[in-house]
This record gives structure tokens, sequence and C-alpha cells, in this order.
């Protein structure tokens, strides 16, 4: 199943997006959240999807694209997940997960325009694999344990400012990470027996001209490998989302030119769907 | 004003704290959270408490107290933003502020008991200056424009677990600082009116024994220089808190053992109040 959030920024509508139809899900909940994921919320929409009792939403296909979830509790990231975009940042592939954070705030639609931030050179865009937590998950037993904790997938964009993440940083990642703007998701969020997770083609595009090209299948360290791991260090709560790292061809690497304003980013995760960002000056968004 | 929130975990209610007596504030907000904040609820309570309006709240001494401020949306940590501390740490001290984030799941109550993780043999205490955020607060001016956000000051503990944040993590410290209630707040959130933030004594104890006693006016890098720095990297919304950096005398100096179930850690902030302990097996809270 396909859950989205349509509507304007702040007052997205929930909903179900079944083949050509979307289908409000007002109904019976007020929003995708951690709350309606953990009472059982995607088991209950299921069910009204199959027995119809969901109404079309009309003119679903005119209404903005909100993030798939309301604004997480936290925004886990896990970085140089793919041996190849270790390499083309110049650090050797990690013994364990690498763990920073975002800030929830920058969580936006997967079409909405990103703000370069006012003197950037250096905005890089990341195309990763968003994992979102359907139930509270402390200290799993076993890597085996984690798919029941998941809700779904979606794409995710992790911008990326590098000067503030690695120059003006003291080597801690997050003051590049967490601009407004810096972490489109979406369209959907997919529910895991829609993909086979492991093996999902991942790919970004800048100005129609292509830029990374990988499957989940590469990942250093896999979903339910970064679940268990996680749980063991912290508590993640419905709803959250973890952003599984990037694969090789940003523009960290050297062989591709930082973002300038009017650039566009597209980013497609087979399955999950495929965003559109244009980016844009501080302010002109 | 003091702003307190009072009650079991989870159904705190808001109280103001003047003098001896504890008032209660739920007749004119649900919570202190963001909103409260944002849309000038300490101004209203202080009109309400001049006008004797507030009730006072029965039996506020024997209940328990919550973080005085509801769960904040990020929690933006400063790392080595004390010349000696640093030292201790075996670092330079920084050029620019260090950022890193710890998840908001990790507020507790000033005198919860904490877990140590499973397995931790590196459990530290932190005392900090914590700020708690009065607006949306992004790309200010100058430092100069920072008290203007700023709704108040609270006792913090960045609570740490050494080897999760400096060797299982590859370097990005949030691994070792998001475990469960590993940031007790509070016992309230005190108004930038009440203290000299810029000198303000803070000081811990383990188990009785004197570890940590410096001042605010040790800091590299001010409340309102962080402040304003912070803001040209993201946006800061109401309630979120800023744990401004530790001063020397903790046990990754090597001066002193690190927590062992039963320790009670103490740590007391001028004006702002004192915090009490107890760390405990996990499980056992």
């Amino acid at each position: 199943m396909k859950l989205a959030r349509l509507g304007p920024d702040g007052g997205e509508r929930p909903a179900v997006v079944d083949g050509g139809t979307t289908y409000d899900l007002s109904g019976l909940t007020a929003d995708v959240d951690g709350a309606f994921l953990a009472s059982g919320g995607i088991a209950a929409a299921r069910r009204a999807l199959a027995v119809g009792e969901l109404p079309e939403l009309p003119g679903a296909r005119s209404l903005r694209i909100g993030a798939p979830i309301a604004r997480p509790s936290a925004v886990i990231c896990v970085g140089m997940n793919y041996a190849a975009h270790a390499a083309e940042s110049g650090s050797a592939p990690p013994r364990a997960p690498i763990v920073f954070l975002k800030t929830p705030n920058t969580v936006a639609g997967p079409n909405d325009a990103v703000e370069i931030p006012p003197g950037s050179e250096r905005t890089d865009w990341e195309v990763e694999l968003g994992v979102v937590i359907g139930a509270r998950t402390l200290r799993l037993g076993s890597p085996a344990d984690a798919l029941a904790h998941i809700a779904g997938f979606v794409v995710g964009n992790d911008v990326s400012e590098r000067r503030h993440q690695l120059v003006d940083s003291g080597g801690q990642w997050s003051k590049g990470k967490c601009a407004p703007g810096f972490n489109p998701l979406g369209p959907w969020l997919v529910t895991p027996d829609e993909v086979d997770h492991a093996d999902l083609r991942l790919r970004s595009w800048v100005n129609g001209e292509p830029r990374q090209d990988s499957t989940t299948a590469d990942m250093i360290f896999g979903v339910e490998h970064l679940v268990w791991h996680l749980s063991q260090y912290l508590a993640l709560e419905p709803g959250d989302v973890i952003m599984t790292g990037t694969p090789q061809g940003v523009a960290l690497s050297g062989r591709f030119p930082y973002l300038a304003p009017g650039d566009v980013v597209e980013l497609e995760i087979a399955g999950l769907g495929r965003q559109r960002q244009e980016f844009v000056k501080a302010g002109e968004r």
C-alpha cells in the first residue's frame, strides 16, 4: 500500500494511492504520523480500502504532495554506507554504521523548492532509501526482529552543504545537514510488502543528466542490520525516519559541479516513486 | 519567573514556582511547549500571576518534577565550548562552535533515574546551561538579536557514553548521546530577567564528591553568539533546547571513574536549581 499526504504545507490530508486512484484517509485518521502507525493504522487503512470504505479524493492530481509522514521526532542518518561513496569522499569503508542526525524541521515535500543557504557554494544532493519506523524500537535481539518495526520506505534526499558539514564544523556533520527544506521525502510511504528493499535501484539526475545510479544491494550495512544496530544505542519512535546512506555520484566527489540557483534535481527509487526539486536562492522559495 | 511541569511522566501539569509557592498554570495552557512559548505564554502567565488569577497547586511538593519544557523538536548540543574541557578531552579549542544533536526522546525529568546502557563501562556526566528557544529563529543579523528569541534557561545533563561516542562511532558523536533518559532537564525553566546567564556558576558532584565547578563566563562562545551562529545553519523552533557545552571535570578526563549502578549525580547552576539522578542498570529504572 502507498500512503501519501496531499495539500498545502502544514495542511496536508492523509491519502492512499492505489493504482491510478487516490483515496481520502481523513475519515480514519487526522494524519499519517507516529500515533497512526503505532496504533495499527496501516492495517486499518488496508481493510477500509479492501471493503471500499474509502472515498475518492477529488482533485488529488492538482494538490501539492507533502512528505508522506508528518514531522518525525527524529531523522537519523547513516553515513558512508556505500563503499564507492566512501571512496569518492576520501574515506575508508566504516567498520560500524556512522550515525548523525538531521533536525526534523528539514523534512519537506518531494517536489518543494529547496533554498540554497546564503553564501553556499557547495550544496549537494544525496538520494537515499528512507526507512519509516512503525513501533517503538529499543535493543532488538537480532536483525531478524527489525522488519516487524518498519512501517515502510520512502525516497529521501539528504541535502548537504559540504563547507558547513566538513569545514566549518569541527568534524561533526550536522551543521551542514539541517538547513530548512534539506530533507525532501516522498512522494509515498510504501509498505514493505510492495518492494524488495534489499535490492532497489536508486538514481539521481541534475538538470536531466545522470548522477547517482546504484542499488540498495550495495549497502555495506543493510536495512535490518541498521535498525537493529541503532536500537542498541537509542530508542526509535514510531514515525521516525532512518536515512540509510547514499551511493557514489555526488558533487563532493569532484566529478560534478555543486548546485546553483535554477538547477533541478530529480531522484528516484524503483517502486518508491520520483522527486523533483528546483534549487533556488534563499528568500526566493 | 520559574515555569515547571509537575506530575507523572507523560502526564505533567504546567506550573509557576514563585517563592515558596507553586501555582497551577493549567487554566492558561495545557502544557509548557513550543506553541505556548511562541504565542506569548510567558507574558500571559506573568500577568495572571501578578493579578492573583493563578490557583495554588495543592500537593505540589509531593509531585514528580518533569522536564520544564515538553518534548522539543530538537536538542542541539555544542561541543568543546569550555577551553579546559577541550584540553582534558585531548582537543584544541574550536575556532567555531561544534554542533551535534541528541534525539528529543532523551529528555527526562531532573531527578529521574538514568539507565546505564547494557555493557556500558564509560557513562559520563556533563552539567550544562540549556537555552530554551521562544520563537522561530533563522539567520539572525547579529548576536544582539538573540536574547529576544530566548524563552529562558535550564540546568541540563548531557549524559554521554564515551565508547559509543568516540570508539564505535566513526567520529560522529550522536551515537553516544541518545540513549533513553540521557538528557535530564530542569527543575525550572527560568526567564532571562532572573539571572545573568553570562556568569552563572555551574557544578556537578558524584556521590557527594565535587566534579565540575566553573562558570558560564568561561564559555568560548557565549549564549548570544551560539544562538546567532546556529541560526545561520538551521531554523531553531520554539521549545527547542540548546545545550551550550560542559566545563572540565568529567570522567573522560581520566581523573575520575565512570558511572556505575548506584552512583548518584547531582548538578546545579546558580539561580536555575539543582538535579539529582541515580544511575541504574538498564531494565531497573
